[in-house]
């Protein structure tokens, strides 16, 4: 068998890993600031790089805590908001290791509707006026991960009234909103919101820097954040001060904008040549290029058998993640195609692959 | 009011730090292995530096978890093994951190009497004798903290006995064990163990590298990690493989045991003259000088109220930590001085301030 060639993980491929630039943002760390990091730090993460989050989203310091990685955050804040039978609003599809953490935690999760410009409004108007209010609602707004989609403008400001007519927090889910390459840039709720603390707003540099790098954040109300602080100083203290220190260096030496110029132009190509083979290869294949972000769901004709056309794929040597795992229900023939992880060459060789897959399966699941 | 000098932090002075080492092992990250570095890494840490911590231990791979650091490992034993109302022991006094994660879990919290050679195996047995048995006895066996106590020999063979015929586990919590600067080695319980399951271990290269490396480690049965591995997974992905990478070039590269030499000879020098200035200054301290770590426990006479020797010797700009914070009661004529993060020459002077502290305090509370 040929070396497998993955659509499945959302991770950026090693060329597109400014190497060179985290090796001097490293040594520039232990230069400038031995003590800071090398010493514990506090719960809250590396001051400089906290001052620089909040700087970049125009609120105070206290409105901010970086973790180590955002899921670690979504962590944090679930254990402090969502108890058991706890109602949630998540996308379907979702991120399969929010359902998880959701799941976990036993809330009462209510999947509402993803269309191509995000979450079905009005579906999560009639919830709420049925009688079950979210505690939060879980919103990727920028190229969804499954999806790919964006929130429309509109939807965000129709959101934000929802939470604040029905009182339930938005949590804005958002590592890929630096990496647009297509369309044009919209505000996020926690902007649109102005302060009136019915968002809270996730990040992480795992997507402009990368995933190594383990640094996420929130920002939100300072009463929320401070409560938050305090699950994570009995956690583990203080989040990773190397790698904090690094990223800090990174963003103020330049390294983080030329990453995102390098990660963009990358990714813009990809989707491209993603696009193109799939129209050449596999025209039964339906699909919303993105605009943004590392993925693109893929929707086959009805009847398709997604679990199928995951072991014949594997046996060609090409690898997806079947849209069943985004989802509590459904997604039978459907798939997500992550991009980021696989470089230009091997695109068309990987949609041949997974062209010929979906041919082998008999007429009755394909 | 002069700079405060502070016996409080368990945290190494910056002038025991390599910099310039951590330096060079970032460089070295970054170049021999630029994938693993960045990457997303696996929930069971930074591979080769998992295998290392194996082969340090002489177990195979697949009973180590690294974490972000041993708190975070901590978390997800207690997690995974403490619920309400479970009966756990440590010792008395122990360390403030594993008292409030016990506590926050609802554990039943049994403290036996740490004596000066270790926790009081008779009152354990006595206690498991009397129908409590505990689900895990978190014991600190070198240079505790905060008493700075090591548990002999025989109390680790006579704790091995007591778990096996009660079915408890002991959880060797151990991240002083490499920084012994007098004394003879004693083997861990882990080893003393021999495979049979009776012992999970933890350890963490905050006190023989540095703290904001954030990196420690588990050490126990492959079921018991392999079922920690999903709890951290869940939480994390994977923890700081920036760190990990950079910790494990450290260690291969020699500067681990460059830095654990420094450690130790500063530390050793430390106590000397701690105790020396203690001795001189405030006769009425009794202590056990320890054989390693960070930090020794003081008595003062009966009838002490640290808590006002607390306030007045904040006044005189030196800082300890009470006794009673490492303790469910009691405590009150005790305290914790940390020698491992003042310099040689701020130990006379912290020593006369604190004296001159409890001179001040009224005879009543004195």
């Amino acid at each position: 068998m040929p070396d497998t060639i993955s659509f499945a993980r959302g991770a950026p491929s090693l060329d597109i890993v400014d190497i060179e630039g985290l090796k001097a943002a490293a040594a520039a760390a232990f230069d400038a600031d031995p003590g800071g990091t090398t010493g514990y730090g506090t719960s809250v993460g590396y001051l400089p790089l906290r001052t620089w989050i909040a700087a970049q989203h125009g609120v105070a310091p206290e409105h901010v805590l970086v973790t180590n990685g955002s899921m670690q955050a979504d962590a944090f804040l679930f254990d402090h908001l969502v108890s058991d039978g706890d109602p949630v609003v998540v996308e379907k599809p979702t991120y399969d290791r929010t359902l998880l953490g959701l799941k976990g935690r036993g809330a009462d999760i209510h999947m509402v509707e993803l269309e191509g410009d995000g979450i079905d409004t009005a579906a999560l108007r009639s919830l709420c006026e049925s009688g079950t209010v979210p505690k939060l609602a879980h919103i990727i707004p920028n190229f969804q991960n499954p999806a790919g989609y964006t929130l429309s403008l509109e939807k965000r400001r129709e959101l934000l009234v929802l939470a604040e007519e029905f009182g339930f927090l938005i949590f804005e889910d958002d590592p890929y909103i630096a990496i647009r390459f297509a369309g044009e840039e919209l505000p996020t709720m926690l902007e649109l919101d102005e302060g009136k603390g019915n968002v809270v707003y996730a990040s992480s540099f795992s997507k402009t820097v990368c995933p190594g790098a383990r640094v996420g954040y929130l920002v939100g109300a300072p009463d929320l954040i401070k409560a938050i602080q305090g699950i994570a100083t009995n956690t583990y203290i203080a989040p990773n001060m190397f790698a904090q220190s690094i990223v800090y260096r990174f963003c103020v030496d330049g390294g983080l904008d030329r990453s995102i110029a390098t990660v963009k132009a990358a990714l813009a190509e990809r989707v491209q040549l993603l696009t193109a083979a799939l129209d050449r290869e596999l025209a039964e294949a339906t699909y919303q290029a993105p605009e943004g972000g590392y993925f693109m769901w893929v929707t086959l004709p009805e009847g398709t058998d997604v679990a199928a056309l995951f072991t014949a794929a594997a046996e060609r040597g090409v690898a997806f993640v079947k849209g069943t795992d985004f989802l509590l229900e459904g997604g039978e023939n459907s798939l997500r195609l992550a991009y980021s992880g696989v470089t230009a060459d091997q695109i068309d060789e990987g949609v041949s692959r997974l062209a010929d897959a979906y041919r082998s399966l008999s007429p009755v699941t394909a």
